[in-house]
């Protein structure tokens, strides 16, 4: 346990750091494998004009370049904050082991980050949510699953 | 109508070159901005060894480095494929003005890219989910926030 609370403070002082350096929002993230951190990351959003630079993604595009691997199987993700729907979308993707969080969504919304309206549209049908979804060239669309399909040397992930 | 299908015969034309190039999987992405295209993309989670780098995040990262923005306001994506959690994430958070797709997540299901399983999850209690999530250090965490709060020069995103 001793540990878990040592790599999770990093990821808590990478958030403090990030507030006062302005690169983006108070979250901070760290990848750890075999007891180790393979890779520190911040929010920097509004520093790089990114939206999906949030410090999650970020530790995963650098742990996985650390790793030279697209997926993060033996890692554990510790993140100053509950992640986002992007983020666990990404976590999900990489699949991690498992993962540490400090402060919840419900907190991130008293300071106006509020993933809440996310959560509740992706949970919504397409045709009721407030952003426009038009289906559009499916026909054609559906050529590039069955060349996929029929390729020998596809890398699946 | 004529321009939205001349864009989305864009992105699928990317999506087939990308299955040909073996980048990544078998999607592909564009932003569009008063009827021009400013962003093109694929997926490269195997090229890149990026699991966030699915053709929608990417052209959103793309446009809004073209843009030198982290909103998308005023643009349209389109998809060769209805996005997956993570990619609805993304676009939510970069706030374009509606989305175009082609095939939907039931043909990508059928060539083996089941968001299904990553929709469930996120659907889900914490506590119910086939991942392991761990809450840790809340108390120091609140610290970033806190300072964030009182910011007063934060920018907001």
């Amino acid at each position: 346990m001793k540990n878990e609370e040592n790599f999770m403070q990093e990821a808590i002082e990478l958030s403090i750091k990030n507030v006062r350096s302005g690169a983006g929002g108070p979250f901070g993230a760290v990848v750890v494998k075999d007891g180790k951190i393979i890779a520190r990351a911040v929010n920097t959003v509004t520093r790089d004009n990114d939206p999906s630079a949030h410090a999650e993604v970020n530790a995963i595009r650098e742990a996985c370049r650390v790793l030279g691997s697209f997926q993060l199987s033996g890692c554990d993700l510790y993140t100053s904050c509950e992640p986002c729907p992007m983020c666990l979308g990404a976590i999900y993707w990489a699949r991690p082991d498992k993962v540490f969080y400090a402060n919840t969504k419900k907190d991130a919304a008293e300071i106006n980050f509020d993933d809440d309206f996310i959560y509740q549209e992706l949970a919504k049908p397409m045709q009721e949510r407030k952003l426009k979804f038009v289906q559009l060239g499916r026909v054609d669309a559906l050529k590039a699953f069955e060349e996929w399909r029929l390729k020998g040397d596809r890398v699946e992930y």
